[in-house]
């Protein structure tokens, strides 16, 4: 706000150039004359702003021609080789490394086992070393990397953006960007992951242009990602979004977190798996009998056994969605969202047990939030917070920030 | 967006006016010097907003000088004369109306039995005749009065600011500002009344500033309004906040809702006084014996014994508010709000809960979002909704819209 006429019209210049590159973006092709409708600056403007977008190689002119009737106007789109960003998320048993375009189109994608016996500044310096050998490959010129996104199944502080606490990690206080600073001088974000998938949806996703959603990320721990009016909801420190640890059994289970009956503990996937291992080791009537040891059983092999229609697997299971689907009625009411989106490990069990959630969140939730709500499983799978943390770097471009 | 130049220039100088004018608001009185510091203005540019303010009465030189060790700057601040807003809060028991200037004092306010036999026609009717009365009776002029804020204690839809549902009043789809504009010619406005004390909480009350956080009212029903971002949270169709529906113990009572065990079938007023009349009734041990018929106990004579140290009165208090406590943590970990304020009933009892509350609250919410949380009652007590409700009107002069 303390700025000087000057430093206000450049201020201005910059926001008008940042909001047509963001119209470009999301109308995917588009003449300047629409652009000038859009935006509600002159033509003049436009021209102006059109060209130094050309010029830098942000935009190109299309082949593409928009016929109205009367004159034939030149579409404008964004330059696929105008800029990269890197997404690196932690996903616990594994590091996915995805680079992106300026259109967010997906150039490169890596998925490795998470080195759990290494330090995190050894960690950083591979995945450094590894960031160079991917531009190389791909013939990126170092400086049109805008920057990397780092996704962590933890909490993230708003001030010093560092990770309070990774559970699942076992990282407590973990300064990684100062770490990053000290090996590569790639500007680095970093953003929670379940946040990550939320912004991936957003810009991406299926939640385009959606103001108020939830991308719920089910995997060994569970949490949310939400937008309200538009924005990625933080809260006051930055921890909004901890659905895991909602109590939804008092009775429950002891949670890592030290109370019992958090969502977590009863529908996550790592509690789907020693829930059925349990089960088997009893005794079970269920064809993952013939696994040799229970402690093999895998998330894979009882959705396998499910799909074949075991009762045992099918049960624990929807049993694990039961409470999922209390946790999002309570989202429902409190938060009135268009979209639900859930993802992670829930994609690969979504068909056997969705009709079940929406079943249980039209018995529990009331009747007129719930009305034109939808609720699917997330398209991106496993790579949804990977992309989120690439989009961050990128949005800035586009006067579009969430982090 | 769609704007043409001219369009643009005028809507920037408007906006520039609001946003003075906000300031002004915001800090009580303040020079010229510093408002041109804070909007980053230039001296000619506030010169002609503030004269052209205190030309059409909006602001007056105040009587005090800022002194900053060099030249002495005169104050600006709101015209108390400058104009007024009305709030009319359905509060089912009563109907409130407080008057407000443009400082958002009170400078009127009036509670009157809810007529329930009437029809809302009529109800709107005697209301504006009411109105015309009080304007007489503090000599506005009926040009003065910016509109009329109506608080509901229901359901109001997006698109047409319809009624859904007041089921403590059995409304059900009832179009007020229709009925109220074959009425009058007052501009109205409609919003729930868990969102109006939001609203005024941070207009006015202990949340000014700040951009995340929850008021929670606790009545025969619970609602709450939530703010994210510093702005109201309105979610998809305007029915976000309706956590007294969230379900805290699936074996509960059944909820006027259709569900078992919501929120408020625990933990509102009408529950209270409810349990205490049955358990009275089945001769529990309390000077609440003492009252002739069970029927008549009321919330106050609760109260009061539980103030006298009265174990069963006490056990009941406590009891319901352990129920709120559970769902303030899943609001906790969900949003992590800088504050949490529970306002109208509960404010006469918080005094023998709160310390309570906040112990469960620390036992159930997550460590991290919680640690700067505060959570208080409500200063305004019942009035709350209605203060809210006026200072939707006056909002717009200040550019900051809430409905």
């Amino acid at each position: 706000m303390k700025q000087n006429t000057a430093g206000n019209n450049q201020y201005l210049k910059q926001r008008n150039k940042a909001q047509v590159l963001d119209l470009i973006r999301i109308k995917g092709a588009v003449s300047r004359t629409r652009l000038s409708e859009l935006t509600g600056l002159s033509a003049t403007a436009i021209g102006l702003i059109t060209s130094e977008l050309i010029k830098n190689s942000f935009i190109i002119e299309s082949g593409a021609i928009e016929s109205t009737g009367g004159r034939k106007r030149v579409l404008l789109e964004l330059n696929p080789e105008a800029c990269f960003s890197i997404g690196i998320d932690f996903d616990i048993e594994n590091i996915i490394i995805i680079v992106i375009d300026i259109k967010s189109s997906t150039v490169y994608e890596n998925k490795t086992p998470f080195p759990k016996e290494k330090k995190i500044p050894e960690i950083l310096k591979e995945i450094n070393l590894k960031i160079t050998g991917i531009l190389k490959e791909l013939q990126i010129k170092k400086e049109k990397l805008m920057g990397a996104g780092f996704s962590i199944p933890g909490l993230i502080n708003s001030k010093e953006k560092n990770i309070i606490i990774a559970p699942n990690l076992n990282w407590h206080n973990i300064k990684l960007l100062e770490f990053w600073k000290d090996i590569s001088d790639l500007p680095a974000f970093i953003i929670n992951e379940a946040k990550a998938s939320a912004v991936c949806e957003h810009w991406i996703g299926s939640c385009r242009e959606k103001n108020d959603f939830i991308c719920i990320n089910i995997k060994s721990g569970i949490g949310a990602g939400i937008f309200t009016n538009g924005r990625l909801l933080k809260g006051m420190s930055n921890f909004a979004g901890e659905i895991g640890h909602v109590v939804v059994d008092e009775n429950g289970p002891l949670c890592g977190c030290g109370k019992y009956g958090c969502l977590e503990t009863l529908a996550s996937t790592t509690r789907i798996v020693e829930k059925t291992r349990r089960i088997i080791r009893q005794g079970a009537d269920s064809i993952l009998n013939n696994t040799p040891d229970a402690d093999n059983i895998t998330l894979d092999m009882i959705i396998d056994a499910a799909e074949k229609n075991d009762l045992t697997a099918k049960n624990i299971i929807l049993d694990s969605t039961r409470y999922l689907a209390i946790g999002i009625s309570d989202l429902v009411n409190t938060l009135n969202p268009e979209k639900i989106v859930i993802g992670k490990e829930f994609v690969k069990y979504s068909n056997l047990v969705m009709d079940q959630i929406k079943k249980i969140v039209s018995s529990k939730a009331l009747k007129y939030p719930l009305a034109d709500l939808e609720i699917t499983a997330s398209e991106f799978g496993e790579k949804t917070s990977a992309l989120g943390a690439a989009i961050i770097p990128l949005q800035k471009i586009f006067g579009r920030e969430n982090v």
